[in-house]
């Protein structure tokens, strides 16, 4: 599987979001994840880095 | 592996730009794409959508 752990990244520190991520959409000032339990869920984010490597997406909160 | 191909959506025509993606970075009204052969490609593009299930990365031109 080739899913992703979404996470928040504020003052440094890093906040799991959500696990499993295999759909990611920037939408305006958000970005909607959707996981492979069919989850989804909309952040006020924007995409601060994607490693494939290490299954990691960083958000980084807008304002 | 878990490295996507990205292509470039332009007036409903996807473009391959680059294969074997593992690393995304937004940078202002670019993205910085890395492949797996160490390639580094600066894109004037932003996210469109990220499929990991697809192993396929959409990204509209910005202008």
């Amino acid at each position: 599987m080739c899913e992703a752990n979404a996470y928040i990244k504020r003052d440094g520190h890093e906040t799991l979001v959500m696990e499993g991520v295999f759909v990611l959409r920037p939408e305006g000032d958000k970005v909607l994840l959707e996981n492979i339990f069919g989850e989804q869920k909309l952040v006020k984010a924007e995409i601060g880095q994607i490693s494939l490597m290490e299954h990691k997406i960083i958000l980084n909160p807008t304002f």
